[in-house]
């Protein structure tokens, strides 16, 4: 399998809304996702992207290539470690392609580019990939509660 | 009670840091936090800031004012959103001064900046400043887990 990961394009912007619709979908989210083609160009698709996408494809023949997967991310910020860290977002292998590492590459991809910085991801309570996440490092912060108020219906 | 807040100056440096060593013993943080001066000049007191720190002051007599409590900030990005949001880092109050709002008034100041966007923040989980941001309209996201990657020490 020849599997690559790259910097996601404007180009992929149809694909990765399709992709970001199915994990919607997955999740069984209370409304679909808001990111859109203008969303994308003005906050992905910029020099200081507010949200950072890899995408993850595959050789198809014809030197055409298939995204089969992508990962976003953005920088937070602790005043405990003094400097900004990664706050990974959505990750997503299409089902076809899963069992095959594709996910781990995405994020062991993240990782080594941000070796020594604290990384943190929320994960569904009662969803498997928990386990998956801590395969690859990844502890669950029992002693902190998520608090949020909503945007705006 | 003459009680003012205003984004976080250079020269308040040194009140803030002295604020954030009380607050990560009050929290019996593993370590004393890292963000120091270095960190300050090259994340917070710029243009673009990694962190975001408003203050609040009293004013004490003879034309002087005393900074009695801080809050930072950092925007985030959901994709399901489709824009960024916020995410709330430290809130502290000198203890002396509890109990006449002052908390409030710092995090109503962000609210009232970031109207219809999403709000986060973690609250440690045996806090009763749990109730307090209940109070303000936050409510618990109990269905997500905390997945961290340490950083470096």
């Amino acid at each position: 399998m020849s599997v690559s990961i790259r910097a996601a394009q404007p180009r992929d912007g149809p694909a990765i809304l399709a992709m970001l619709a199915d994990l919607a979908s997955f999740e069984a989210a209370a409304h679909p996702p808001r990111l859109d083609v203008a969303a994308l160009a003005r906050d992905v698709f910029v020099p200081v992207p507010k949200l950072n996408i890899l995408i993850t494809e595959q050789a198809a023949g014809n030197d055409q290539t298939q995204i089969v997967g992508f990962i976003s991310y953005f920088k937070n910020y602790s005043s405990w470690e003094g400097q900004p860290g990664i706050h990974i977002g959505d990750l997503w292998v299409s089902p076809a392609m899963r069992g095959q590492g594709i996910g781990s590459a995405l994020l062991r991809y993240i990782l080594s580019q941000n070796e020594g910085k604290r990384i943190d991801v929320f994960v569904v309570r009662n969803n498997k990939a928990r386990v998956f996440y801590e395969r690859l490092g990844f502890k669950e912060q029992t002693e902190w509660c998520l608090y949020r108020i909503e945007a705006d219906e």
